[in-house]
């Protein structure tokens, strides 16, 4: 059944010029469901997106126009692909006109503020609203998401790690929670579209290194969900690295498993608790999982590898950043808020080579 | 209008493991009008086709099948992602039963039976076919293609080369014919999945080089294509250089203005060429094409420049060598064979970065 | 012959945070007649070098200093790695002070002052030093810079297209002048070190573009140095390109030999013309070089090709664009400057892979 | 003090044609105390080094010869750049004819026989020759490996774990030695010049994974010199990934302090273990290290973390799997065995970019 333009979701972008923009609008334009009704950018005013993106030439109209002047407010839904601070100051006024808001910074991810205040170093401007916000992570809280006004769309490491880990807390924890080791690798789109000089195609390019390993915002995050899982706190060390590639996220997950655990069978485990998630791909037993085998899709897959048998888990995730870990995973929360089916726009088989 | 299972294509590869196979696994896949029927390696008899391409998994259930046991006669086309001399081999018996053929090597693609078996040191299997066969460049003969049996589906580089130059040179050259540069460059998928030492990554990464210069041969083909467009022989110095990228392809085409057709228009020229072709994209003046803007899209771009308003024309032409330059030529091929809409199946956005 | 401190050179780098100062820093710093002197940076006054680049570790013990401490004057030799219009600013002071000059921008490069005025967009500051000021291509011109006091340091691609072309224009050109083609192709650390959105490794990977069609800077520095080998003006295409790689350039040359010249041999005539150069390595015929076989070195490498014995000549050049096209180059300027040997300090091995 | 011709070590190369041969060529080919003798490939024999190796061009003159043609008993010091298993057939003629051996591949890495017959599936074919086998890591043993004859090479990652995990170990453990992880990272040049699909660049581009998970060949090794290191067995869980980067080799060690060694200053205990040792370099406190810092150098980077100052030790170390991790330490063994400065022929400064 195709969809008439009547019956589209009306759909706004605030700050669609880096690249968790392009990618919405990569996934957006091809989404039977959906109008692109806006995209804003103060900066580039008036610019065709196609002129900034020529891959969307011929397939997006839209120009970008300043937020004052966008229809915002006669949006369906409202994705903010900005800079983190801008969502929480607008979406009260948006949620009062009846739109719905998906944030793919961090304003609605956390919700103890204190905890948000050191890690952004600014006030939360909207503790209502992240009351009311759930955190987008569909696979563990598809209900909270079908229901939710605002979405704090997960940050890219903690959609790996926590999809990773989640079949061996839910339901009691099987691993020593104390001691979890994420070592995690990230392609250079993760760091966005900024003109920085460490991330240079001169410096990161045939170069490989360690950053944030004193501390890194996706740790508080991760914290929280995993305690979530948990029913109490966990101890976390959180290691990310900088590959020189494109897009994709690698993720290492080593946790002890508990004596009592010991007869667990994790290949079982996995594929049993993923089984209805449409973008989760368990990989059978043995099987490693590379980036590029979800190059531009959706799909997050996971490997369960214990060597020896012994005590010692090891989970391998792999995702790529741009979509499962960020605009991707925000279509999935749109399609849920909106009664449609989870893939609808996200089926395209992922590029490889 | 979803097309039944009943009403679909039913579609073989013969030779799937390579890159064009999977890459035509890919479109296929998510073709709406196409039933993927069987898919052939001699060596890999009885594997999951996403064992070995888990970008795969979830998307195609069939299994490589030793030639002789697949269905093929059966196939309404059977694409060849061979080497160069299968298609041929083979082309006489599925003609015969009914089925029509899409080459994406070399056995369709030279008229001249001499030139083909100087270049490709074997004798041609079947001059009958050869000879009703149609060289599958769809925006230079959609009407041929479209009551065409067997198609040679072009080269990579002829592709870039002879939709750069056919604007000047339908209807009468605007340019010295005997003196036109092609000075290309491919990504390394364009040398296929075969393993050899220079195209490791640890020899093509971090590294730019020219080969073939003493001869290539794709020379032949564009060769015998230009001159068609000509309507006489042409004078051609081709350069076909390796780019560290995995996907792409970038012409950059020399050519003198001749002294008449200094007044014209050649933006517009281009422009006017292309109206009508869906995979073309004719860039706005001004503008320099990357090959990034058609990653995985069946879409070339060309800009047409002429610095100093002089006699020298270049023209700048972008592809993906495997979609538009191989795979996705050949499903827009077999639209037209089969008067699907040409589009279908290939309508998806490059992957912006 | 070990030299001792005392009778090292003196040597300052104004300018040393870039790529063409950090690569200055490594080939002097294991220069056996070098003592380094002094580095400047107004930003980094104060930070170890070292620090910033820590190849350098253990290896180089100079801080940055603000210009203004820097004791440049005491310096027997001062590099300026700085953006143009710096060095032609303080080049009259230092060489008051008996300083000598190597401006690796493009202060001292352009003799024509109209033309530096049009592509730089800044007046020249001292036509007095220009007029006295040699061009720093030391395979055209020994003795001339022998003698210079101020060196204008040949930019990357004028390097290799000038190589490339001399054996063809000294003594009377044997190819038409008016119809050159220079298809280029460099590195990405060719455009520097500076944080810009084009060169991140999220656009510039996997990805090759055209760039500067419309005019670049190193096209009237190329036309004023060919027009001096062939004594008279040339016609001159230049289409300079972006390769996804760190360090490299690649010069592809289509010329059209002269009817008189068509009995000339070419291998010949290039292994005669660079016999003693020893950072020129003219290949066998029928070979082709590669970019990498140069990386880190000094070293240009040249092939010859003549494609069916013809009346086109290709010449195939390449380079380390940091090196021979920049830091290396003006190191060989500074030896022959003072008597020492010409490969002092140059005679690194290529990496490869 | 330069070496005269007659004073010079006698070195030949079995084995050149992989990417440690050439490596082992470029260090020699600037050795002042080494005269390249022979170097043998069987199937290469006649070829010269430079038509494979164009960066050698005018450095080294040696075409390779035939096994049983080269004057391999004539040198002084055999290096064995060839698969597992050539070493040690070869090894006891050579000694016996008063050569040393020093073998890049692992017949004499691994003491326990059984361990080697069962992670290499071949026999040993000189237990006595291992038994005076020294494992040359020589800021572990430089004693032992002056007074060696023979010496077994570490593996690329072996050296990172080893040289990370030493100050913690020796003299009495500060961590927990049942639970150690060693995540790893390397690029392509780990795998060798071999033309395998799987290091092709059109799949190990632009991608990452892990391998080996459920065995690696340098698992046993590492086991074997850290429970020599503890004094008894250790527990480790070892993760190799393959990095899109040529060279470089990231090993990221996560261990458990032990509750008696909280108090230590771990970063004064490594400062000063290797205080003494030229080629290890531990970072300051709060620095991460890259890859490219090392890149085409025989040092080794340790950064030593601790985050929240809790009972997590991470140790991060870089190195250039191809010198530091082979043929740099092949050298730099080959200079304590002859009595020549460690550092001979090893001080270039890493190339960066």
């Amino acid at each position: 059944m195709a969809s008439t333009p009547q019956s589209r979701i009306k759909v706004g972008i605030v700050g669609g010029t880096g690249y968790t923009g392009v990618e919405l609008l990569r996934l957006l334009s091809q989404h039977p469901h959906v109008e692109l009704t806006a995209i804003t950018s103060r900066k580039e005013d008036g610019m065709p997106v196609a002129e900034m993106y020529p891959n969307l030439r011929g397939r997006v109209d839209l120009a970008f126009s300043s937020p004052d002047k966008a229809p915002l407010s006669g949006c369906d839904v409202v994705f903010f692909a900005t800079p983190h601070g801008v969502a929480m100051a607008q979406a009260r006024e948006l949620l009062d006109a009846g739109v719905r808001v998906i944030d793919l910074a961090a304003d609605f991810r956390l919700k103890d503020i204190p905890t948000f205040q050191k890690w952004y170093k600014i006030d939360h401007a909207c503790p209502d609203v992240l009351e009311e916000a759930v955190y987008g992570l569909v696979e563990l809280d598809r209900a909270g998401i079908s229901r939710a006004r605002v979405i704090g769309n997960p940050g890219c490491y903690p959609t790996t790690v926590l999809l990773g880990l989640a079949p061996v807390l839910e339901g009691g924890a099987r691993i020593d929670t104390r001691h979890i080791i994420a070592d995690c690798k990230s392609g250079v789109t993760g760091a966005g579209r900024k003109a920085e000089v460490h991330t240079l195609f001169s410096e990161a390019s045939d170069n490989f290194k360690a950053y944030g390993v004193a501390g890194h915002r996706h740790h508080p995050e991760i914290s929280e969900q995993l305690a979530r899982l948990n029913g109490g706190p966990v101890g976390l060390v959180f290691v990310p690295h900088l590959v020189p590639m494109i897009r994709g996220m690698f993720s290492t997950l080593y946790a002890r498993i508990l004596p009592d655990a010991m007869d667990t069978d994790f290949q079982a485990l996995f594929e049993a608790r993923y089984a209805n998630d449409p973008f989760v791909d368990v990989l059978p037993a043995g099987a490693l999982p590379e980036t590029r085998s979800v190059r531009a899709s959706n799909t997050l897959r996971i490997a369960v590898q214990r060597p020896g048998n012994g005590d010692q888990l090891i989970v391998l995730v792999v995702q790529d950043n741009l979509v499962k870990g960020a605009s991707g995973q925000a279509v999935q929360n749109m399609n849920l808020m909106f009664g449609l089916p989870e893939t609808a726009g996200l089926d395209q088989v992922a590029i490889l080579p």
